[in-house]
């Protein structure tokens, strides 16, 4: 079936048995090659016969279908134009696990952090409207999502306008306190007690899913939920409220849709869906398959289980707060992600879960801190951009001591673009009075972790990378560190982009260049005496860093020896340019930016004049 | 009365009656301060009975009482130890207009930029109840502010922890569309028809203001507005809700506050409140005596008015949107301190007036550039920084080509340290693609606009500070301009800060030093091949910029010499340090961080080596 839709008008031919065999041989494809790929598999499987209802009223080359957050967009490609190529999905060359414009025109808008789509459609809209132009513009948007404040930002402007815009709530949060599914069959008033209960105690019955491991952490979105039903949330804000519709009708949802469309106004559609759909083990455990690694397809278990930094991070911070009241910890939505379950299942007094909601984490800290309590905000790099302003403002400005690991720091991976934590260096080094450590092993980050909470003062930051130590598990937490000496060349990094320095520090040693190696363990504040030292030695600097190039260390660096009167034979920065990099493996990637062994071998025989040895 | 009032025990002794006179000396007291110091005058007439009731029903030495944004904090501070200092308001070394826990254990946490008073009072309230403590948490949030996104991630919070807190809401958005005020005797239900639009008539009868002044641009205002009274958005959202009170009547708000501190739950206080009111020219214009400088205490004159950059860009936008269908203009809630009331006059359909919702205001000006506009979205500088990760993830990766008039750009002056547009080449450099310009003329920012607008490609930032022009006013939008020649030291700067350095290099001329000044026209891509050359030539580097020190363009210049092997006698970058300013006129500001004309005197003749000379 699915080898025989090439277009729009193939899909519209289909009737409803062969839609239902289409999303079965489309799930099927969805397990198949998430397995092989890793992705996101729980969400995509709940959107199968919602992206198959969305191409058949909208016309995805013109109409603009915005998925928000992006990581249930895996059937809406495979159904424009990307079926031969899903193999390759965010491999690197491949196609990405998010929307992207440059694959096809049917993929509206970039996506990858939470909230926006309401926001982005109501620009798109007004341009339709302004420019007299004839399209259709609709968000889909998970519950999750709406956890974000941009989200309301956009609802009310949306309200306001009165643009025709038809936004999708795609509402799945029962996969978060165990399962829930089940469908009404009619467009009606939200009803909590009857409908919504109902259907969650009738599922249980069913699937007989226990719910305790999902029971900590999500009260937010709980409460969410709670609104949601208790009637009329969206009519009160201004909203046309349709729903709520079962997700996983096809023919349900296509007529849901297109009244929803015919409205020609800012309607919001209701629609529930099961994440994991179809396969058990995703359906039973939603949150794990939610985002996972390569795993076996029948039995569901991952390929391979890597400690990583923020497992380290978890562990620590329980046995601290085992000991100290004052510990609490907070995550946006992510307390597996950043390691923070164990903490979630000690102290679920002191564990706070906000919701995709990095800006109200921060505030939330920052009052923690002014009375008394020591928070740990646990978060991903790109997703701190969100809390910028309230680092500044409500953190910094009274010199607040919250403590922030900084998750996913650097490449990370497949997850592409959107997702690279290369910014952070740059903006959290503008922050007044901001520490940030660089722990490039699990001991170092233990021990900056202690040094964090009970020996810094003011905002500190602990920046990390995904995934786990590589070589070098050393415990250097000074400022400086001299791990090799050398002449020919001063070698300058921090975390754990360590391992390649050493790597190609033996490699040039072995090709008769001695190269003095310096590891930074803070960039901020940054000290540089041992490597201002080491330069007026070797006179040649080559620094490597997981950043973007504005703001990175290296130039930094360059400044200081400028003012310091040091005159380099050479130098070179080895870092991410504008930070902005396609998907692949973090082993690809840094090969491709020049800043694995190789690379780095190549840029030091250059900068030395012998760049015709790298061909030998 | 007033001067009677040493204490809350003092405070807790007066009458209905004496609370009333109370009241009309502290309004007489604003009138007589602001039209002096300039501040905000009509928010802080709108709770003068509101600051006492809280000041009664709560012990503000220990309770916390947190003011959204803060400036409405004028009635709190003069009844908390700062009636003597209250002339010294906004002044340099005086009290600052915004809450200051540095001022008076009286002022919980600090407050400036919008919609964060819930977040933060969770926090607070979480440490209370965490480390057993025994006090209570009030936030008090305006109309305004429930727009931002951050706020609802607050309310949302708060509601799932049953902390008990009160969220005060301070609505007087009436002031906007024309004033209302009126008041309801019980606490009851909200009840739009009968009860608010009832006020609305008979106030508007009785005052006879005409509205049209603020018809424009304020849709969202309103839509929350309807929302709030279509009963029962915030019990939706999970908080107890009572109201609406009259903000006026201090025996009814105490005994409202105390109900609501009683139910030791999260709950929110709907009080109505008359911005400017008993004071009949800011009642009549609030949006004028908002934020207001000097003014003749009698008519409500201002005292002088000048042509800001801001108004200069209005008027340019004007022109362009006259020609092009495509340009739209956004603001979020300041479209008269950005300039844009014209606009909207103009061109109703084409501007959007977003609330205080920055991130939205970026988010959907990517929607509009995918699609086909050209927005132009007009800020200050402080608060872009609430949508940092917008301009990254959905602007800059796709390379969608939005204006960003940032205004309010470097030091601001009265308001202080919250308010200093000090961080945005920092943070703006690290957005891939992005341009920023930075005029120092009305004639370059009129040219700069023209091509952001219609030359340049992908985002685009024009920097230009609050205020007018100085005696600079040439055209030269060049990346570098080459202002003066001389052979002693190089001067760089750019925006309007040049004014300051043409005039340092004036008087160095005059003692015998020649300086070669150079204006960069762009602070990204940076251009430096001019400087460089000056710099071979002088070999003494002097950067002024009123930026924070971490990624300033001073240290790129010297990293970029470093690069180019050119070896400096010596160097020195003025700039903000880490960025945190006190507040004073931005002359006292400017000079007590060295960066005017004495100031770069000074360090020029201190960097020659001839800093005696400085004391003749």
């Amino acid at each position: 079936m699915l080898e025989a839709i090439h277009s729009r008008e193939d899909l519209l031919k289909l009737n409803t048995l062969q839609l239902e065999e289409l999303s079965r041989e489309i799930r099927t494809l969805l397990v198949d090659t998430v397995s092989v790929t890793g992705g996101h598999l729980a969400s995509n499987l709940g959107t199968v016969e919602l992206s198959i209802a969305l191409n058949r009223v909208y016309d995805a080359s013109k109409d603009r279908i915005l998925f928000d957050v992006g990581h249930q967009c895996y059937t809406h490609k495979i159904l424009n134009g990307r079926l031969e190529q899903f193999h390759t999905l965010r491999q690197f060359g491949g196609i990405s696990g998010f929307p992207k414009p440059y694959e096809s025109e049917a993929d509206a808008f970039i996506a990858g952090h939470a909230s926006d789509s309401v926001s982005v459609a109501l620009g798109m809209a007004k341009a339709r409207t302004l420019l007299h132009e004839d399209y259709d513009v609709c968000a889909v948007i998970g519950d999750g999502a709406l956890t974000g404040g941009l989200a309301y930002e956009g609802i009310e402007n949306v309200a306001a306008s009165l643009e025709p815009i038809v936004i999708i709530l795609n509402d799945n949060a029962m996969s978060i306190n165990g399962n829930v599914g089940g469908m009404t069959k009619a467009l009606s008033r939200m009803r909590l007690s009857e409908g919504y209960a109902g259907f969650k105690k009738r599922y249980r019955a069913v699937v007989g899913i226990d719910s305790d491991l999902y029971r900590f952490g999500h009260r937010v979105k709980e409460e969410l939920k709670k609104k949601l039903f208790a009637g009329n949330m969206f009519s009160a804000l201004g909203l046309n409220y349709l729903g709520p519709i079962d997700g996983h009708d096809i023919r349900e949802l296509e007529s849901a849709i297109r009244l929803a469309r015919s409205l020609r106004m800012p309607v919001l559609l209701h629609v529930v869906t099961v994440k994991g759909k179809g396969c058990h083990y995703a359906e039973a455990h939603p949150d794990i398959y939610h985002g996972i690694g390569p795993f076996n397809k029948v039995s569901g278990k991952p390929l391979s289980v890597t400690e990583g930094f923020g497992d380290c991070m978890g562990r620590e911070l329980c046995m601290l707060a085992a000991s100290d009241a004052r510990i609490t910890a907070i995550t946006a939505a992510m307390s597996d992600g950043t390691g923070l379950f164990d903490f979630s299942q000690h102290f679920p007094n002191r564990f706070f879960d906000v919701g995709i909601a990095e800006g109200h984490a921060v505030s939330m800290a920052a009052g923690m801190a002014k009375q008394g309590l020591l928070p740990v905000f646990a978060v991903y790099s790109s997703f701190l951009q969100r809390a910028y302003d309230m680092l500044l403002h409500d953190v910094a400005l009274q010199k607040l001591h919250v403590v922030f690991c900084v998750d996913r720091a650097g490449i990370v991976g497949s997850d592409g673009e959107t997702h690279n934590g290369v910014f952070d260096i740059a903006f959290l080094s503008t922050v007044p009075g901001m520490t940030i450590l660089c722990p490039a092993s699990f001991a170092e980050l233990r021990s900056m972790l202690r040094m964090a909470i009970y020996e810094l003062e003011g905002p500190v930051a602990i920046r990390y990378p995904r995934g786990g130590e590589g070589l070098y598990s050393e415990e250097n937490t000074a400022p400086e560190t001299l791990l090799r000496e050398g002449d020919a060349l001063t070698l300058v990094s921090y975390g754990t982009m360590i391992n390649h320095v050493l790597a190609a520090a033996e490699v040039l040693a072995e090709k008769g260049t001695r190269c003095e190696v310096v590891k930074l363990g803070a960039a901020a504040p940054l000290k540089t005496s041992q490597v201002l030292n080491s330069l007026r030695k070797t006179g040649v600097f080559l620094m490597a860093e997981d950043v973007c190039a504005p703001g990175c260390l290296g130039e930094r660096i360059l400044a200081d020896a400028e003012k310091h009167g040091i005159s380099l034979k050479g130098s070179r920065l080895l870092n991410l340019g504008e930070g902005i990099l396609p998907q692949g493996s973090v082993k690809e990637l840094q090969h491709a930016c020049g800043l694995d062994e190789d690379g780095i071998v190549r840029a030091a025989l250059r900068l030395l004049g012998r760049d015709k040895e790298t061909h030998e």
